[in-house]
């Protein structure tokens, strides 16, 4: 039997306004009437999330996470029931849920918790009685029904976790963009749309910033197997799917390449070469909820050596304040940071049969004089650290070296 | 044992701001202090929730209120987590809840519910922990945990039914007025505050217009003996104590001059004197959840009578639909309807001793030649409908009269 579910995902631009929410409305309706049983998530209406925050830094600096939750998680449900009038008007049944009503069930960790279950129960009730179920992006509740948010790009988890458990046959994330791009299109003029992209791929592509999908619902739709429809609002234009590898997708070498200004590196310098050093510093941070993304550390040649790795500018002054406590535990001598960096990078699931991919993107940075501060690799991207000022350019001239000039 | 709980609750005037809402933290953190136990109860900040419904409005004039709920219960919710955040400022704990997640039980009329019950557990394991409470006034979730919202001045009953069932030895309420008047000082310059009024008393002044308190919030106070302090959140003032009636009270023969422009007649013409024809009328008007305030129904002399009543304005056009289904099914003539009264009321718990209230009151206006068009009658109330032009007069001669100039 075929599967007649669509889960869809509108983020806040696509729902920005009055005249915009009644757009998305009309889609609802046109996937409807065409015999699809659809389950929306909804984001926060345009700015509605920062507004919020803004009022809660008028109070103060430091806000509680969990009082944050509370504040922040309104503004999906005006979302959700603005989107429920709209499909009514438009003649269909449709009825609004927040995550905690839901069965979002999260962990405690406020302002980051992860999706610990789905109780889907209540949506499949309201999807035999024909009504639209349209649900709250972003939320969830720990079993103590207090509220929780899942974090940035939290409503794209929220739509692969229902996709997943309703067993959907695709998951459509709508938003301002057509697609994913071979690179930025405001970096680099001749970008090109994927029609086509791997779940490996598309997850090194959004952890080095394209922006477009969070990692973490691409991971939970590659371990699902559930198809990726990322695509715009605005039109009706085929986006780009997601989905498990392809054989065709091998023959191309380089799908995308990337740019994040957004990291700092941090070094703890000194550290002594002893068992456990490294494990120390990266617990710290593990259990602050900080992602680290490159680390890197030498061979020791005199008894210590130095360990870089790079974080989220925004969680910068967290994790100084943690790594001072941690070179007084380790016996390093201290810790230094560098916010000037950017990250450039390659991803494709060519590389893997392919060597030499490498080779040519440090001697093309090398040819521009992009001088590389840190190198990281995997089987599917390569990524260099380079002076912020030089991220554009070498996004470029990569660019051109794997051939995606259209 | 002394009890040392107290219930705050707060309009949205109170919180209109990020500087109220640091001001209120402060008074709630004042108390806290001298050692009381402290629930707060807080409405939506200032217009947030005019401004939801005009966002509703502008996608359907006629939205579901199920959906209606979801989206203006927000309203409270931001409340309540920006109070809570501002306490912690001020270095005290708190915690914030909706209605839903601390067990406010209603049942499923959507945007008029009433609360069926009270699970206070939650409330009290965060008081045992010395927390300041702070939940979302005018909300609660049916037991299906769908979201349902009170209905006017919802958030005043929600505080009173948290002092009932935590049993408070006072439930404040804190407003933009520093009391209750004995007449609307907008209209009568030298009106006097009250310094205390019984529960039945304050009953007629509430649903006569005073709008300082909700009709069901008194009542409940008044049946589980809970003194409410009417007081305003901009000063350190004595507000009006509310409770059961003292031997004093009776000294004074009228407590308050109210006035209300905000009602229409109905009147069902031509009503077949048959048993049965009144209850069809209100049954129809009870199944829709309409408050009917007046009725009057002459004795028949010709096998028919007029029977007419006064609503609320804004339910008028839902009446008269009504009423035409009524008048066809019962046999009567017509309906015809007037937007143009007011109503005009003296209230006292002394007139149940003094004979001549009404008498006297009939006389001054007929001596101003302010007409009277229907008359209802309590043990501690006489309301008059009048032109709604002569509204104002009347409430100044009759405070007049009684004697309230100061």
């Amino acid at each position: 039997m075929e599967r007649r579910l669509i889960v869809q995902k509108y983020g806040g631009t696509s729902v920005g306004n009055v005249d915009k929410i009644i757009n998305v409305a009309k889609r609802i309706v046109s996937y409807k009437k065409k015999g699809y049983e659809i389950v929306v998530v909804v984001s926060a209406l345009g700015d509605t999330t920062d507004e919020l925050l803004s009022l809660a830094s008028g109070i103060t600096r430091t806000p509680s996470e969990r009082e944050l939750d509370m504040l922040i998680s309104t503004g999906e449900q005006v979302s959700v029931a603005l989107l429920a009038m709209a499909v009514h008007k438009l003649g269909v049944e449709a009825i609004s849920f927040t995550g905690a009503q839901v069965g979002i069930v999260t962990d405690s960790s406020h302002t980051r918790a992860r999706i610990i279950g789905v109780n889907a129960r209540k949506i499949r009730e309201q999807l035999k009685r024909g009504k639209v179920v349209i649900v709250a992006g972003f939320q969830g509740a720990n079993v103590d029904q207090e509220i929780t948010t899942l974090g940035r790009g939290g409503s794209d988890l929220t739509a692969v976790a229902l996709a997943k458990v309703l067993n959907a046959r695709m998951c459509e994330i709508y938003t301002d963009v057509d697609g994913i791009y071979t690179a930025d299109p405001r970096i680099v003029k001749n970008a090109r749309k994927l029609d086509r992209i791997s779940y490996e791929e598309m997850l090194e592509l959004a952890s080095l910033g394209a922006q477009v999908l969070q990692t973490r619902s691409v991971e939970v739709a590659s371990k699902f197997n559930i198809p990726l429809h990322v695509r715009s609002s605005f039109s009706n234009k085929v986006g780009t799917l997601i989905t498990k590898e392809v054989k065709a997708m091998e023959d191309v070498l380089v799908s995308g390449v990337t740019l994040n200004k957004e990291e700092a590196k941090v070094t703890v310098c000194d550290v002594p070469d002893r068992p456990g050093a490294a494990a120390r510093i990266f617990g710290e941070i593990a259990k602050q909820n900080i992602n680290i993304d490159m680390i890197i550390q030498n061979v020791s040649r005199t008894g210590s050596t130095d360990v870089s790795f790079t974080v989220m500018a925004s969680d910068l002054d967290k994790t100084l304040k943690l790594m001072k406590k941690v070179v007084k535990a380790i016996g390093a001598k201290g810790v230094t940071f560098d916010k000037g960096i950017a990250k450039v990078s390659v991803v494709g699931i060519g590389m893997r049969s392919h060597s030499g991919v490498a080779a040519k993107m440090f001697k093309v940075l090398a040819e521009r004089k992009i001088n590389i501060e840190m190198i990281s690799t995997s089987e599917i991207k390569i990524s260099c650290v380079v002076r912020k000022g030089k991220g554009e350019e070498a996004v470029k001239v990569l660019h051109k070296t794997f051939g995606f000039g259209r």
